[in-house]
Formats: C-alpha cells, structure tokens, sequence
C-alpha cells in the first residue's frame, strides 16, 4: 500500500508519480553537505549514473546540480561554446527554441534545423547542414516534450562524427533519460543533459549531465571564461571528481534531500536491467498509443519511429479544446497536460507513461488514464 | 516526539536541523508545476516571503528558483552589473571573495574593501571608496559564514544612498535571513540574496531573492543581454509575477516538495512575532558566546557588535587542531563546522545555532553543543 495521500495520478510528461521509498528519502535528516556520510551518498549516485547512461569511459563525468533541466542548456551553452561559435539546433518542437534561446544568450549563433510538426529532421538534411558551416555543437532534444517525437541518436551521432567529426553531439535527453535507450559510450555521445523528475522517478531539483572526456577537453581548451558562474565547470569538475572519489569539497551547497532521493530511484532503477526497463516503457507506449488509434485519435508524430516511448501527444477531436477535457480527467483522478507546441497548443494534450506508472505492478494508472480519456470525451460529446 | 531517526545534531552554520512538519513536507505526493494546487503554494511562498523580509512596496519582487545561496550572486552578477561596471564588494571573509569572482566572471571590476579577520570595514572606509569611484553596486556579507562577522546594514545602507546614491545596496543574507533583523523597505536595501537551508529552516536547493524595484528599472534599462540564462530575470520576473498572481506559468521546472517545506517553514516563523524570534536567536547567541568565554576561548570576532546571532566562529585553544576536537563531538551526538577562511582554516571551529535549535524548547541542541564541547576539549587535553 502507498503511504501518500489519495491523489490525482500525476501522468503528464514529467514531473511524474513517485515511489513510496523516493518520496520517504526526501525526509531524510539534516545532514552535513561535507560529512562523510552524505559524501559516500553523493559519491555513490554519481557512480550510479555512469551505469544508468552506460559509460565506462573513466574520461567521461556525471555532474549533479541543484537546478532544473533548463540549467543543463545553460551548462552546456556556457561551458562548451565561446561568443561567435555556432551552434546547429534540431527542432522538433518548443525546446530546441529554448535551447537557441540559450545559446543566443551565450552570443553564440544558433541555426536551428526545423521539421513539420511531429516530425524530426532527417538525416541527409542534417548532413547537408554539417558540410555547409562548422559547427562547434550539435544539440538534439531526443524526445521533445511538446510534441513526443523521439529522435534517432545512434545514427545521428555516427553521421555528425563522419561528416564534421569536430562537432559535438549534445543531447537534450530530459524527457528520455530513464525512459529511452541511451548508450552514451557505444554511440559517441558527448553530452547527455538531464533532469531528475521525469522517467528517473526523482522530484524535480536537479540538474543531471553525463559529459564525454572529449567535450571536457573541449571545455578545457576554450579561449575566454565561461560567462556564468553557477553553471560553470570551472567551478563545478574538481567538486564532482572530488565527491566521486568521496573527498568533502565545496563550491555550493548540494541538497541532500534531494541526493538521498535521487540515489533511492538510482539504485530502484538499476536493481533491474536497463533493458527490461526500456522494454517495459516501449510495451506500455504501444499499448496506450494503439489505444489512442482505437479511440480515432491521432498522435502528433505520426510515424512509430518517430514516436517516444515516455510519453504520448495526442490532437483532441475538431472542435474539443483541453480546458474541455482536461478538468474532467482531473475529476476521474489523472492529470494529463495541455499542448505546449505553440502553434498548435489548444489542439493536443500530452499524456505521460514514465517510471512507476509503467513498471510498478501494484499501479493501475495507465489503465485508469485510457478508460478516464475515454469516458471524459464522451462526455464532451465525442463518439468514437 | 521527533519523527525523525536519532542522528547527531548538526549545529554547522547551514544546513541546519529541521522541523518534522518541514521534513515531511518534502514527501509530498506528485504534482504539476502548473496546476492550480501548486501554484497556489507558490503563490503564497512568495506573499510570505514579503512579510519574512519586511516589504511592503508592491515594486518589489520576491524570486525563488531552484538552486543554491551561489545562485543568487549569479543572479546579481548577471542581471543589475554589465561589463565594464564597478562593484565595491565589502569583505568580511572566504563569501566576498568569491562574490568578487562571481563578478569578474561577467567581466566587472570588483574592487575588495578588506578588514582585518573578525572585523567589518568601517563606515569611514566606505564612504572613502564610494567617493573616489562610481560603483554601480555595493555588497555586503550579513553574516560571513567563515568567520560569524556580522554586518550592520541600517547606517550602511543610509551612508550609501547619502553618498553614492545610484549605488545599489546587495546583500548576501545568506546565513542571516531569518535569524537577523533585516527591514528591506526602511533600511532602503536592493536586494538581499539567501538560501533555504540556514535559518530559514527548509532543505537546501532553494535560491531565494528580494529584489526592489529601483533594482528591477536598473535591470530594464541595461544596455547588453544579461549573459547567463537559468538565472535570467528577463525569463524569470514574468514568471514570479505570475505564481504570486497564481496564474500557471513556466520557464523552467521548480520542485514542488521543496517549495511544499518552504511553505511549510515560513508558515512556522511567520506564526510568531519576527521580533521574537530575531531576540531568540540573540538570546541564544549570548549564552553561548557567554559560555565560549567561560571555557576561555576567544572568537574570531572580538566586538560583540560584529558578532552573528545565528552562529559563532571559534578559536581553538593553542595546539588543538579541528581534527582532534571534531569527531570526539560527533561521538558526542554534535555536528560542528571547520574553519573556512583560508588563512586560519586550521585554527577555529564554526558552530551553528540557528532555527529548531534555538526556537523549539522541546530541543536540547544547545546545552547539549556546549557540554560536549567543553568535555571534547578537556578530553583532547585542554585545561580552561
């Protein structure tokens, strides 16, 4: 039995439902940010993390930041490009506007490679892109939380380091890290930025990078200081190699609370193989999206390649609006999100299937979430 | 009865000890960042955050974003200086210098006015500084936490608008919101940065700011792009704004729990008279500092009006080191600090008595730090 109060089913595309264990950590008592005991905590979550993103490149390292994912776009604008680089931005929806946004703020200029609505870039556009101008990053949003398109890496990755083997993969992956394969070494990543409310099943307050020992000498050789202090390496590298190697040291103080969590949904995570993990969200994905087609719905990305396993953007029928649906959801006790897309956000809710909503046998909330959609358009005067 | 497990009790000068009530705000179940329900919470954080710092000008604007008491320098830096600026930065230990480094990352000039360790520099000083250069702002550590120097921010902040009045008046109230009387509206301040973590009582991962609105024009009529983006204000004033409105609203993810403990903490002080839990804190202070002076230590610093009310930095009697004195009183259920500031690091102890500690008399906290560390001494050979 779950020891939270009765609530809605939070099933929006992050944060999501929480364990029982995850939630009872963050009452963890106070303790020292530099004592040995919250050290060897920290220290293990990063160790962790190497597993959760399959690196053993001792080159590569994990950072953990009090922020939000947005803060990762900041680490990465700041610390790997310098005012007058350029950055090739792939648009698959609101973030990658944000993370040009980001860039732009850093007087770096960003191109942002666009696709229809629910689709991604495709490869030969990207490749046509690498050889017109150098770029110093890539960045991709490997599922766009305001569309649910999934973007391919693997090939994406091989293809940027054949064509401009200088620039950097940057991956957006907040919505997928948890969720999504990724293989961080095999597939040549060089960073994956992350947040800890979403399929890592963490409340939200953390900032979480996994960065190749490429990009760090990257970060190493630029020519003029990163402009945030916050976010930068500079600041934050000898801290990180210093609480994995369980040293006290300081430059800000972490939230403990927050690194006890992190480290119970780390060590949930990985007390299974990833693989069954990523089977699981993919089996779950299948069974709503067939659900959403069974119902007459259409999804934003139209293509199965194309659509992430986490969550699912789904237009509403011609002529119903979520403020319509929305509240009657709430009411059957499931909360999906609005659109977010911004030329389209009165048209689509977002329905999300990250973490215990997916793999805890003890949970009904996908079943509750369909048979609530189902119900709650009838209602509004829609037939299947 | 606590429901906390028996741990020892950490009297660092932040984190503190936590309320149960704060504690178990941390566990509270999922929900949207922009539903109604959350949003309200936040809404009221920063309504009572306007009474916790003493304004009452609508001009104002309380700010919390998830992150770090370093943040908040981040966001000084970056949003009300621009290159080629001036900061007189008042030093008063290890936090000014890395506030002076926050500001050269943004390419200001920052200029240290130094006093002697356990000392503060003096209005004639100040007033000297201000006459000789334009500086766009002033800061000012409240309370240094490396050395428990407490600065007095009422004449200060008049000798500023007296003198220089186009100077900015920032405060690092880092380790003093909460325990310290700070009058925002009276004492004419800029700002005053904090964290969640010290005697405001609430887990750290909380960057809290009040920002006035003579701060807010400077910042709108900057000429340049504030370059960090996660502690922008240009994303983040609309998005304040609009939580204390309780319209939903987003730029980046805030976390739910730790905004829940927040609420949950600033409920409990602003329960009670200010007043009285500012002359709590200064009750406390004085018996301890009493107590310290009994045991013939000397602290760092000497004028008891220098002195913090919410800690005390302690020399420790002549060939007795931190490490011989500290882990006899971890064994004895006490948590104190080190030194911090780096020419004496190894020659004082920094004790915490902040929050719980000092507010609830159902605690034993601080007879209990006294008695142990008068055996702790004697036990390492020191005769008082």
């Amino acid at each position: 039995m779950s020891s939270q109060p009765p609530h809605a089913a939070l099933l929006i595309p992050g944060p999501i439902e929480f364990d029982d264990a995850v939630l009872q950590s963050m009452s963890h008592y106070s303790e020292s940010h530099v004592g040995a005991p919250f050290v060897n905590t920290f220290g293990e979550v990063l160790s962790m993390l190497r597993k959760l993103f399959q690196t053993t490149d001792a080159a590569s390292q994990p950072i953990v930041l009090s922020g939000s994912g947005t803060l990762g776009w900041d680490q990465v604008a700041a610390n790997l490009t310098e005012p007058g680089d350029e950055a090739l931005v792939l648009h698959t929806g609101y973030f990658a506007d944000s993370f040009a946004d980001c860039f732009e703020t850093y007087g770096v200029k960003a191109t942002q490679l666009k696709a229809p609505i629910g689709d991604r870039p495709q490869l030969d556009e990207v490749e046509k892109a690498l050889k017109e101008t150098k770029y110093k990053v890539l960045t991709v949003t490997h599922v766009d939380t305001s569309t649910g398109v999934l973007s391919e890496l693997k090939a994406l990755s091989e293809l940027v380091h054949k064509v401009s083997p200088e620039t950097l993969v940057v991956v957006d992956g907040v919505c997928s890290v948890g969720c999504e394969e990724i293989r961080f070494d095999d597939w040549g990543l060089d960073v994956v930025l992350t947040a800890s409310q979403k399929a890592i099943g963490c409340p939200a307050g953390l900032s979480i990078l996994m960065v190749s020992g490429r990009a760090i000498e990257v970060f190493k050789a630029r020519k003029t200081r990163p402009t945030s202090y916050f976010g930068s390496w500079k600041n934050w590298l000898p801290i990180m190699q210093n609480y994995e190697a369980k040293k006290p040291s300081y430059f800000a103080t972490p939230s403990p609370q927050l690194i006890h969590a992190l480290h119970t949904s780390l060590s949930q995570i990985l007390s299974r193989p990833l693989e069954q993990r990523f089977s699981d969200h993919k089996a779950a994905s299948q069974k709503i999206k067939k659900a959403i087609g069974d119902l007459g719905l259409k999804q934003l990305a139209p293509k199965p390649e194309n659509q992430a396993n986490g969550m699912t953007a789904i237009y509403l029928p011609e002529g119903i609006a979520p403020p319509q649906v929305l509240p009657s959801l709430l009411k059957k006790g499931v909360i999906f999100a609005g659109g977010l897309h911004k030329e389209i956000a009165t048209k689509y809710i977002r329905f999300g299937h990250m973490g215990v909503s997916v793999t805890d046998p003890k949970r009904d909330d996908i079943d509750r979430a369909l048979k609530a959609l189902k119900e709650g358009l009838t209602e509004v005067g829609y037939k299947a």
